[in-house]
């Protein structure tokens, strides 16, 4: 399963070619002559998803039914490692003044070293019961989680969302969220200690506590040993949550990612490789490095087939067309391979090409049990 | 959103072509060129629906959850002015014979303009706790609909549907309906009595008493002030069933819906234009007349071109082939224009070109979603 993330796109102008379109892909076009065509619809006509549930729709899971908080979200976006049974929250390091009034909520966006140095002095905290994490996000954001039994997320923002009033305590939701809120408001506590002396942030503010979804696990439901192959936080988060083994890569490139896809293939069933780039580029609405990023993929698809894998996927998770600078609605080019596919001998992987393939517009979620039958994963129903 | 009401059709003969493939659309063609196409099924495979159902779909509502009943539907056709706590029903005028059996339960199908008259005496009755119309349809058979608080619908039909009885006095289904239950034999024993003289006609049945379905409105679901444009009372009465304002058409030609548009366009965010013509003549069975209707739409587009909407759905409620002289199960042709829509670079709308669009088969009620989207209504799903 091979995701360049936003890969779908849009022509520049009225007549014009996609960034997928564009791009000088000879080995993905050989590929398509031999595959299925059609499209990807992460979450339904008309919606542009994130990359949380366009990633569980991909996984096979529906992504309405099963949500990720952006508590959580942001801790796996951080490479946290966090758990089932931790609490998540995000943070802002903020200013108060001496009699605990807040002047400012973001602490005049502190410098991101800044925040490192003041998470290293909080992650010194102990507290009987549970252990409290803070990492660095961006400036004055950060993610957070807390470790321990019985937990609940069941809590109160502590951010009052505006300044001049005081950060407010923890409070739960439910009763049994009591435990978790003592614990919270002793850690908050010595942090406002530790953080007395400081100039520009003094305390913080946490939002959005919440739990990762407890998901099944592909090991269980797909009997297969699943691995991940990301360089982005994020994205091993995610493939984490439905049970696949997160890889190391050795190095930040895109051809990393590939060299680690051979050294670890005979151990697994299945790999899902994750193509981050597509997307940077098409949110930052730079067509033409989003076209040399699919180029450089393109360059890397021999050394998948080397591997002589039954099933390959090519897709992404949601498009990111670069003049919309955004994450998008569209439905997302997709191309099955394997050798019991029907082929629709279109030798071209596009947009246009796609819209003529006989996979037509599939639900994300519905292409996990159309590999796994290709793969011979999957016993007929009924005599 | 333009709708052309009954718009798919079926060749006449073998390897021949639809209606909207035989018609010279120049205007239709050229947008198709820029849209991408596929087909609209309003409510499934092999369900041909009605209009009331059509067209609840194509603007965004399940058309099985939300039903329409026949009372409230004839009310609505013939330009009765109903509101959600309304009752309606579907009545006849019949005969009954001196000891008050039922000897014709159509009255011999006395003329459309006897049936006028008699309506006309009959509104003038006064009933303290309720108002009470009739407005003729075609014939015998005219629309009910009375007015007043805590009224109920659950009552039985006072048509027994066999000559040979009486008609039955009104019943109720549940207990609370008993004051609606005195009412409404009070205006049918005075509907007996001012009719006693006539000799065609000389007492009323009632069947299928409902209200209108109270649905969710455009402005509070979608955020959109929208407008309808229709000259048939049922399609101005389904639109304002979910809160798009009716404007006023002055005329009755298709151009005089156009001008409408071009007139009240700054107003709003949304119109929906319905031309009925196309169905009339499918169901008629005139295969040409139905063409000449299509082509001279195709004639209007540039009007609505000209005043550059963001986006633009043109399909149908439902087929209405003329060779079969009904609705029809097939879906119904749909193409959809925007800025941001991937073109399919088609450059005809017909039945054939749409099966090679990219939409797919695409249940109606998705086309809202997708219309939002490409306006830039919908905001994205997760991080």
């Amino acid at each position: 399963m091979l995701i360049m993330d936003g890969l779908g796109g849009l022509p520049r102008e009225h007549g014009g070619k996609t960034e997928l379109e564009a791009a000088y892909t000879p080995n993905l076009d050989a590929l398509a002559a031999r595959s299925a065509l059609g499209f990807s619809s992460p979450a339904g006509p008309g919606i542009a998803v994130g990359s949380g549930p366009g990633h569980l729709a991909i996984f096979g899971f529906d992504p309405i039914e099963h949500e990720i908080g952006r508590g959580a979200l942001e801790a796996l976006g951080v490479d946290l490692d966090i758990g089932p049974d931790d609490v998540a929250a995000r943070g802002n390091f903020c200013k108060v003044d001496k009699d605990g009034i807040l002047v400012d909520r973001r602490a005049g966006r502190l410098s991101t070293p800044e925040a490192t140095k003041l998470a290293r002095i909080l992650n010194t905290i102990k507290i009987e019961g549970a252990e409290f994490h803070i990492e660095p996000v961006k400036e004055h954001r950060f993610a957070f989680v807390m470790r321990g039994e019985k937990l609940s997320a069941e809590l109160e923002d502590t951010d009052p969302l505006k300044n001049g009033i005081a950060p407010k305590p923890a409070n739960a939701k439910t009763a049994d969220a009591e435990h978790t809120v003592n614990l919270l408001n002793e850690y908050v506590k010595q942090v406002k200690d530790l953080l007395e002396e400081e100039d520009q942030a003094n305390m913080i503010l946490l939002r959005g506590f919440d739990r990762l979804p407890v998901l099944p696990q592909y090991e269980d439901l797909f009997k297969l040993r699943a691995a991940s192959i990301a360089v982005n936080g994020m994205y091993k988060g995610v493939s984490r949550l439905v049970g696949m083994k997160v890889l190391p890569v050795e190095g930040y490139d895109i051809e990393d990612e590939f060299t680690t896809l051979e050294k670890y293939f005979d151990q697994f069933d299945f790999f899902y490789i994750h193509i981050k780039q597509t997307d940077t580029h098409g949110e930052d609405g730079d067509f033409d490095r989003k076209v040399k990023v699919i180029e450089y993929v393109d360059t890397q698809i021999p050394r998948i087939l080397a591997l002589n894998p039954d099933v390959i996927l090519v897709t992404g998770d949601h498009s990111s067309p670069a003049i919309l600078k955004s994450h998008s609605w569209h439905p997302v080019p997709a191309l099955v391979y394997g050798k019991f596919v029907r082929e629709d001998n279109i030798p071209e992987f596009g947009e246009r090409a796609c819209a003529r393939g006989s996979l037509g517009i599939m639900p994300a979620v519905d292409f996990l049990p159309l590999l796994l039958a290709n793969a011979g994963r999957i016993q007929k129903y009924g005599a």
